[in-house]
């Protein structure tokens, strides 16, 4: 297998294409916008799912289905929030197919025709917000606190694997509180769980946040989310938590009879992340030899690599290598001993590389006769010599490293990518020359942001969390801000 | 909680239904057929999902995942899979919304139709032998041995909560071979794996059989299926395989060089188990007083109800549960210990036998005098007095106990309900009054089995394989037969 990536220096986005098809992670379908995850790219995604249900469960939540279509009606109910889905919308109109009356082949049959279009989730609050209005009457139902893995869909135009596509799968939580001040913690607290989950699995360092008015999810009253920074210099929105107020209470009339026994109004969040992180993660870690992958979400750990000449020397070898296979496997270290006959040894390094496997241990006549491995590292690329006896310790302390390692350089890598600026001119130049996050002053006006959006394609990411108030002037405006918050081009 | 539920001889479909919403296990939706699964039965069936995926797993398969959408043409390329399918297909024709220009309200935008309508999956054999095109080139590339867990849409006019729904949850398996011996194997394999899962974990027993021509899945030249037997005597078809030849290889042009260097076809299987089975675990094991759960799959298996007159007393007895829940969670068994002020002891009895909860205990001020707990198992109904130091052992005996208890039970129950029968007029009046698997000679031609079927609604469920080849004429037509086949009526 020759590699042939291209280069991130020579074009970013054409080496994220490249990469993400070659090291089997996904494709392009038939379907226009869906993609294909690959049993590679799905290995991965679903580490991150096991993860990250382990977090919701230990946090109290529960999982539940809800229905895949919505009614139109339904998705009309909350104003902002048909506002924000209905360009994107996919529409069922008929429910039945049948032979053209010309004999031209397989018709819609227009007697099959929907009283009310149905569409395709986008997300679904309109459709759970409907559900709990039964399943809520009094304070001793609350909280509700639910997640639902699923497929949803948003007819997206330009479209890239993972970043943006038409289908992509996703967990929503949707949670239902008998206070206002219940609600928002139960929001910030998911963005602690997504950031948690991000950083100490993924490896990616995130910065943790309130979203401008303007970036809101259609239908909040508040926003939170991580944002990550991509080796381009462009930031990645990671997860996303709403509080969302009443409104899809009052939308749906979901009203509960409390301790006092008023009827008031449920409060709600959700919050969700998608196959996008697959995205995250590859464009944070990986190299111009290929995927970068933390030990923690790797299918593959380890790889063995014989190197021989004949069925009597891969026998020796085997010999060696098996049991080492089962200790490591005892030890909860995935392992794959791939002695395929049909490829050689320079191939199969290749290969792994490409697909990140954090440890390769090759063996051959030579280290039989030493007792040792040659043990090569990913992420370093770096290669040595370990005795036999020494090599599963070795391992289990570089799943570790690795995985700290990577994190360590992406936040290295993030830190030199965060620029103060207190002028506009000068934070036209970074944007465009630098790029990472920009903390600046901005009058918090949707006017400026807009302004600054259409000049320099930069958004707002977040009111950082981590930042402390200081008094300042608008970079734009001159006119008074409070805290500087972050500005970059996004994903 | 009064649980107010009709009894099976009252009504088996009504008790089914109602039990089924007041166990907290489904809901219909406001979406036409669509269903809600419920935190508690989504627990089940998440519980089904982690055997079923470990299993595939163990024999070699991987999970991926393919598009919603199904453009229509691709449907059309298989004859006998979109003649299956056709009836009943969710059609996306728009991808946009707009606001009305009358300002009537939210309507499709006719500018945003697409050109060619795009079916949501039935099943995803089309798009998947779409993509294995891409993925095989030569016999290396074989087998593929993939999984999706995935939603599926079949537009059924009258739909029942988990046995018959528009949408509904499965896995699909689609794998690809090189030869047509090794596909068979496969499909066969996979029969015997869906037997296993739902005898040893959902305690159901089940008829491994071949379904006749009529019978089988719409492109397959072969299908195996598994049929279980309800308490109304009733048949469920509770999971299929399929030998599907050459079709979809020859309808997608999947070839594949043989080591010998000749282009061949590729051969395939697919196959599938749904959220049905939920359908056939609550008939199968459930009574009049609520659901029966085997304790492989329940979500709690133990729920301890303290029975107490104020603070004082409750203290005293978390006391010495707070220990035994701690023990018991050690050994992997999942417990509830509700002490809820909110309800009274016998409403909580009542909540916890319909809802299936394998074991109770209760404690009282004269358990805690006597060290004893009040043991009550819920496929029995009995109760016990267990001492505190023997109470973690009868526990791990009794999950045992219950598991295999409720299988034999079943066991016993379709032992008395397969009937040999000879004469059609024996046949007719046995599949009214006693219902269950009637053994019958039939000649092998669709005309007889499209003939009983009108006349009696019965279906031939399986040709079965533990059922020795014989002599003997059609109960019918008195045709020669070469072995007996199994009829019901069926779900
Ligand atoms: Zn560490
Ligand atoms: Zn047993």
């Amino acid at each position: 297998m020759g590699k042939n990536l291209t280069s991130r220096s020579e074009d970013y986005s054409k080496w994220y294409n490249e990469l993400v098809v070659k090291a089997d992670l996904a494709e392009n379908s038939g379907v226009r916008g869906c993609m294909v995850i690959k049993p590679y790219g799905f290995a991965i995604w679903e580490k991150m799912q096991a993860q990250l249900d382990k977090m919701f469960k230990e946090t109290g939540h529960e999982n539940a289905y809800f229905p895949l279509f919505i009614p139109k009606s339904y998705l009309s109910k909350e104003a902002s929030h048909v506002e924000g889905f209905a360009k994107e919308c996919a529409v069922v109109t008929h429910y039945r197919l049948k032979n053209a009356e010309d004999g031209s082949g397989i018709v819609v049959d227009e007697d099959a025709k929907l009283e009310e279009e149905l569409i395709v989730r986008p997300t679904s609050e309109t459709i759970i917000w409907d559900t709990y209005r039964k399943w809520v009457q009094s304070y001793r139902d609350l909280p509700l606190l639910i997640n639902q893995w699923a497929n949803v869909v948003r007819w997206e135009m330009r479209t890239r694997l993972f970043l943006r596509t038409a289908e992509f799968l996703w967990q929503e939580g949707h949670t239902a509180h008998a206070t206002r001040k219940e609600a928002v913690e139960e929001a910030e607290q998911m963005m602690h769980v997504y950031a948690e989950f991000v950083e100490e699995h993924m490896a990616v360092p995130v910065i943790k946040g309130t979203k401008t008015e303007s970036e809101r999810f259609a239908g909040a009253e508040e926003t939170y989310c991580i944002e990550a920074l991509m080796q381009d210099g462009k930031a990645l929105q990671a997860g996303t938590s709403h509080f969302l107020g009443q409104n899809f209470a009052k939308a749906f009339d979901v009203k509960f009879a409390s301790k006092e026994g008023k009827q008031e109004y449920v409060w709600a969040t959700s919050w969700g992340v998608s196959t996008r992180l697959m995205g995250a993660l590859v464009m944070t870690h990986s190299d111009d030899n290929g995927l970068v992958l933390p030990p923690k979400l790797a299918p593959i750990q380890v790889v063995i690599v014989p190197i021989y000449k004949g069925e009597e020397q891969l026998d020796a070898i085997s010999e060696k290598v098996e049991p080492l296979v089962k200790e490591l496997r005892s030890k909860g270290i995935s392992v794959k001993y791939d002695k395929r006959d049909t490829h050689k040894p320079g191939f199969k390094f290749n290969e792994y590389e490409l697909k990140g496997v954090p440890v390769r241990l090759a063996v051959g006549q030579r280290d039989l006769a030493n007792g040792t491995f040659e043990l090569a590292r990913r992420d370093t690329l770096e290669k040595e010599s370990v005795k036999a006896e020494d090599v599963v310790a070795r391992i289990e302390t570089l799943m570790h490293e690795i995985q700290d390692n990577i994190y360590n350089r992406a936040h290295a890598y993030r830190a030199e990518h965060i620029t103060e600026v207190d002028s506009y001119d000068e934070f036209k130049v970074l944007i465009e020359e630098k790029g990472g996050f920009i903390s600046a002053h901005w009058d918090g006006s949707s006017e400026t942001e807009d302004r600054i959006k259409e000049e320099t394609k930069a958004t707002i990411r977040c009111i950082p969390w981590n930042v402390e108030e200081q008094e300042g002037k608008c970079m734009v405006t001159g006119k008074p801000s409070s805290r500087r918050v972050l500005f970059a081009k996004a994903y």
